[in-house]
């Protein structure tokens, strides 16, 4: 299996002014096609360090793929310095040229003098045009090893690289690597390691344990020879964990719960209405972030303050006055009237205090009751997050507690 | 000036299913410290491939900072291979076994026994607190060198950063850094270009814009011997700014538009009530991430359907059968109605199509009508995002829009 090494340009990394994306979309990419990324790093615009990164990854990788510094100035130095370190000269590329020429009179401007630098490529070398952007990529192959140059801005980097580099790598692609990702809700990741730890030190699939965003995930992992042989040795392993975690499993490759619960819905041809108190349009972002859920959600009601809570959603003052504003009973009757009011199969309530202080009756950041109303029957959960200063997590969390009861009612495993 | 190297260990980096915000954030953060990082890279979770950067990173670098790879599973190195590269022994730390059944106690739960592994900590060193999780961090110093090794997930090294590490850094850190971000809303990167063209060549401070979530952001940075000194030479460039971009600039140094409106309802004493449709919550998620916004938000209505549209807002038939759901009129009747159900000042009325396609009468995606309902005036914007795929993308942008244009009315701008 050849390796390969991603080494990212550019001082504003450094200084943490961007986020690297790009990356992280080139180990993706790299990781389906079988080939190894053992090593990413980021350097700044500086000559004698970027070629001491480039000699090391050279030293221990097949490939090395660079991103970022083909610009038009002065600090732009990634093609300079690739080139020495690969023993390539360079030329001026006429229709590269002129390629940058049309770019800027598309935008009705005169194309700088600088940007001509943009229009050396090395000598030997495979040219990459840049569809979105100025600066081509290039490729250098020499003693068995593979230089590649990209562009830094992502939508300069991403389609080079899948309609031009990916073509020419197809020949160090050894096999396929296929990964699968087990999604879980209501479990944690210690727990989880508990039912499956066993299965982690297993070598072809490996299983590993993620947790993110409050959520517990596996990922499976094969390399074979082909993308069908790997996936094959993935299914007896997902089939075995489903086992393991039974309903804690709330997809496979699937992007996430909201995209499982508008599925859901969809199939069982259920509409859903939300009353959300401390989510506050969470739930209701987060249903309609997935296409299609213009289908299953009905409406979303934001009662923020008591008096919306009465009128809106007719929640009875004496259930204030007996129960709180964060009780069950204020959770469930949300949930009933909402399910009345939205016209809908399904409603959810969430009451609660997101932080990160307590509320005005001395409720606690963190404590959040969940309800579900379905035509004869309500479900109310307590939810503790125990974070009361972290406002967003309590809100996502309890939002996705919501949807994760939604995605149990809808399977038939709610009591 | 110091030194500093950030390595982050997790294979699911390399595998690309997870971007590298910790990288980010470390960055920017020693950046304001006036600690130099010249170097950032990435390894999986391999013994003998961290063991080496460790050491090469030593070689060059004052401090080393890592991240990741912590967990309580034996894919989680980095403790172990930080202290041996160090020649640090560790021991079982009592008072941290114990904050870590506590964590699973406020959970409810019992440690499982992997846990344990998490309270051995480097003998000699400095141990942080996690206040959000149960892997500790810690710090070695030996030869004058400085290695900090930190939990990956980004919630819970954060603030053990910012609380726990930048104290004990203090005294690498040499002179400073100050940065400000002046933040605009509905004016391009290029036409900001074009009226601050000029300053962006500026030397100390330096001037450089930044395109962000569909905002154009300028971040001035200054260098000098002290906080203090460095913060002078900003204020006078951040005038000369503020004077050049006018209305345009929604405040400087604060965290987003949702921020700067909550704060401008508070201060006029004004309440909102929201209608969204295409956006359905977005604006109310954002407005109510800011805490204390429960003061001045009231109610937000989600009518993603037409059925709702008319029964709770009162939007009449005629409207949507003379306009359509997709214009101006019913944009406007939204806001208006919604202010009065919702009892508030300020009603907000959204509808549009958020895409990925079309709307069923042919409305492209994209298209989007936000109207603003005062006392005695409505006001309606149309906005045209010509990025018909992306649905998350004309979402979030939309309920940007709409914020601004509140942000507008409460400062007066508004015609």
């Amino acid at each position: 299996m050849y390796n390969c090494e991603i080494i990212c340009v550019g001082t504003e990394l450094l200084l943490g002014d961007i986020l690297n994306t790009d990356a992280q979309f080139l180990s993706k990419e790299l990781a389906s096609m079988g080939i190894a990324v053992l090593h990413q790093s980021v350097v700044g615009d500086n000559k004698k360090r970027l070629k001491k990164e480039l000699e090391t990854a050279l030293s221990r990788s097949d490939i090395v793929i660079t991103s970022g510094g083909l610009g038009p100035t002065p600090d732009d130095i990634t093609r300079e310095v690739c080139c020495d370190v690969m023993g390539f000269e360079t030329e001026l590329n006429k229709p590269i040229l002129n390629n940058i020429k049309s770019y800027f009179e598309g935008k009705n401007k005169k194309m700088p003098e600088s940007n001509k630098k943009q229009a050396y490529v090395p000598i030997g070398g495979v040219v990459f045009e840049n569809t979105n952007g100025t600066a081509p990529g290039a490729a250098m192959e020499r003693d068995g090893k593979c230089m590649i140059i990209l562009p830094g801005p992502p939508n300069e980097l991403k389609p080079m690289f899948i309609n031009q580099v990916k073509p020419l790598l197809q020949k160090y692609s050894s096999g396929a690597i296929v990964s699968h990702t087990v999604r879980t809700m209501g479990i944690g990741e210690s727990a989880m390691a508990e039912l499956v730890g066993d299965l982690l030190d297993n070598e072809n699939p490996t299983v590993a344990p993620y947790a993110k965003n409050g959520e517990a995930l596996l990922r499976i992992t094969a390399k074979s020879d082909s993308e069908e042989n790997a996936n094959s040795l993935c299914v007896p392993m997902l089939s075995l964990i489903r086992q393991r975690l039974g309903n804690y499993v709330y997809g496979i490759d699937v992007d996430s719960i909201e995209q499982r619960v508008v599925e859901l819905l969809i199939e069982k041809e259920q509409t859903i209405a939300l009353a959300e108190s401390c989510t506050a349009g969470y739930i209701s972002k987060r249903i309609t972030d997935v296409p299609g859920s213009s289908k299953v959600f009905e409406c979303g009601i934001v009662s923020y303050s008591d008096k919306v809570k009465i009128k809106l959603l007719g929640i009875s003052p004496e259930t204030f006055m007996h129960h709180g504003v964060v009780s069950e009973q204020t959770a469930k009757e949300m949930a009933k009237n909402v399910r009345i009011v939205g016209n809908s199969n399904i409603g959810i309530g969430i009451t609660g205090v997101a932080g990160p202080g307590s509320d005005e009756n001395s409720n606690p950041a963190g404590i959040i009751y969940i309800a579900l109303a379905g035509e004869d029957s309500v479900y109310v959960e307590k939810l503790e997050t125990n974070k009361p200063h972290n406002r967003e997590y309590n809100r996502f969390v309890a939002s996705s507690v919501a949807l994760n009861i939604v995605r149990l009612y809808l399977e038939g495993c709610l009591l």
